[in-house]
């Protein structure tokens, strides 16, 4: 037997239960119920099979179907979701008028609530809960900062993997070896079904300008067209750029961080616009304040991007992403979004990637990725790898 | 600019195409529309952002958003997916009656295409699309033959990578690095959004009892509350198994296999259930023909573990799984499943895993899995490591 929260963590959690209930209130919701990995890692600190139900007012009740001998306040088991509302009942609990559900659930299930809960008046709770999400507890802030410590250590090693000849498959699969080897868990976990990556991208070259059809800040061709993002083995030569964006999952929490690398020098103009992007970054970072639209850092990115005579090739070349940063956290792409209609105001406690990317024909992807958390004086850079261009052959 | 469907490809895809237009004729359904990037793969051989539509009579419809750059008959871009019932109308289709779509899609997604298409009746298409993707073309097969055929080569250097003093971690990264030097593409598609896991398991011990919330065939605590399943930082040691059972995706199909390896020599009750578990892999092969059900297949194995005592650690102990099979292709878990209520009968061209496994407390996961090709005469395996208990310490 062991508890489903660990009694360690119970504190953070109740923080979370906290800030979702006052979240329900503000909307003026009667309940959450959600059964996804993500959020029932995030209200209980462990995945199980099962539901987790959350009044607005009082505790919160969970539901396991698996695995076996897990106790706790609060919990019981189930064989199907039918048994929920009858169960609900017989623990006192009032009939809930607004009930949110995750948005993210398949039509059917969506339907088989709406029957289960026939009196219900079900909402989508995706909105609330990403929200909630966004601002991250103490517990939460460490579990990136631990993740981002490794994540750097592991980074800083680059250069030791790289052989002359390698390609960009070669080095990325030497990179996540040396990662998986300090405890990397090697899951990426996306908000929304239509992405889906291996471990991340060593974009190599022009390979960098190669059209994706994911919503990754770059692009490139990928292995094999059943998963067409990333390195696609083409060989790391002389005066391209090499640009190292992996998984920086170590805890259930990700940072997120792109270095650059390369074999000699690169051409003036990649390491002016290497210039930019660092000042784009460190700019967005000092400026990053509670209250601050991340909205308005990304005018701020396009501006920068476009006085520097560089616009066409910002955030791709080809094919142009839309936004020039976002939330981490148990998902790599949280809120808030740094892009257009990112109204919302910037919170303390966010944890956010900035990721400002040109991509040059001929040379590459040419930009940086860092990962801060957002204090009332700006934002507190947490992946502290040197931002320097490195060399391979050193 | 390339194709999106590979003119090399293009008489594997009719086929696909007509099996599909079949199966839609068969249900009195007018169209299919697909939107996942398994389905999509599917219907033309790479992942796009967009939407495919295929009417039950007449040319398939590619509406493309991601990436930029694919061409083809039929290949139309736009930018949101409202412009398709438009389109359909200047391309002359007629409005569909009955209209499949994926029943994974969410709640809301449903809900934009019910208002997009008034005048259909929208149904799920998740069994149709399970049902003809069971039986794999002769590309399809080529493609698994091609995964199982590295699969195989990469296991069999599994001995290699031991040394002693190892956890089941450090064995797993050594595998999987292996495996990536290969060209793994690392990537496992799981059909249903409850399961989850990076790159597979390697069970050792007692850690193989560890009940998981997933439903693969055993369990393992995992590295992390927030991916529980898997190796999880045990030692290896003398008289207890190591089951190794991780990814085969070198071609975006999937080769499922599970081998067994130890150090030192396992108990004599060990050594026997393996016996046991190689006898009930190959009877289910032979038995495997075209007109038999999987719930035969399911019954038979039961049958054969009561037989010898065992059915009390057949597919787990403390938890115990309820198939003994399952198909494989782009998805790790597609038809059809050997399992109670599977009875729908095998046919030529079915690609399925058989992983007789049980648990034995103090030695751990004592079992096998291959993967076979359904013929006219049997089942045809394709992952052929050697069926021995390998030793770690030769």
């Amino acid at each position: 037997m062991s508890y489903l929260i660990d009694p360690g963590l119970a504190g953070d959690i109740y923080l979370r239960h906290k800030k979702l209930q006052q979240a329900l209130i503000a909307v003026g919701a009667d309940a959450l119920l959600l059964s996804s990995n993500v959020s029932l890692y995030y209200v209980s600190g462990q995945v199980y099979r099962g539901w987790f139900y959350l009044p607005a007012e009082g505790k919160p009740l969970c539901f396991v179907k698996r695995p076996v001998g897990l106790k706790g306040s609060g919990v019981y088991y189930i064989s199907n979701p039918k048994e929920i509302p009858g169960l609900l009942k017989d623990l006192g609990e009032p009939n809930p008028g607004r009930l949110l559900i995750e948005g993210e659930i398949s039509y059917a299930e969506w339907m088989r609530w709406a029957s289960l809960f026939e009196g219900s008046r079900l909402e989508t709770a995706t909105s609330l809960l990403r929200s909630v999400r966004a601002v991250k507890t103490p517990w939460e802030q460490d579990q990136l900062k631990e993740s981002a410590r490794l994540h750097t250590l592991g980074y800083e090693r680059i250069p030791d993997l790289y052989r002359p000849g390698m390609s960009d498959v070669d080095l990325s699969v030497e990179i996540e070896y040396r990662l998986r080897k300090m405890g990397n868990l090697g899951l990426f976990r996306i908000f929304g079904s239509s992405m889906e990556i291996h471990f991340g991208v060593v974009l190599a070259g022009d390979n960098a300008d190669a059209p994706s059809p994911y919503d990754f800040a770059l692009g490139g061709k990928g292995m094999h067209p059943s998963i067409p993002v990333g390195q696609s083995g083409v060989p790391i030569a002389p005066g391209q750029s090499v640009m190292v964006d992996v998984c920086g999952n170590f805890t259930g929490y990700m940072s997120d961080m792109s270095r650059l690398f390369s074999v000699g020098t690169l051409p003036k103009e990649a390491l002016r616009a290497y210039e930019v992007a660092l000042d784009i970054n460190r700019t967005l970072a000092e400026l990053g304040k509670p209250g601050v639209s991340g909205t308005f850092l990304y005018q701020k990115s396009l501006e920068m991007a476009q006085k520097a005579g560089l616009s066409s090739c910002f955030m791709g070349h080809r094919q142009q992403a839309r936004f020039v940063g976002h939330g981490v956290g148990i998902e790599v792409n949280e809120l808030p979004v740094l892009a257009d209609r990112s109204d919302a105001p910037l919170e303390e406690g966010m944890s956010i990637a900035i990721e400002p990317k040109f991509v040059f024909p001929g040379v590459g992807a040419i930009g940086i990725e860092d990962t801060y958390i957002v204090r009332d004086w700006g934002m507190e850079r947490i992946t502290l790898c040197s931002q320097e261009i490195k060399s391979l052959t050193r």
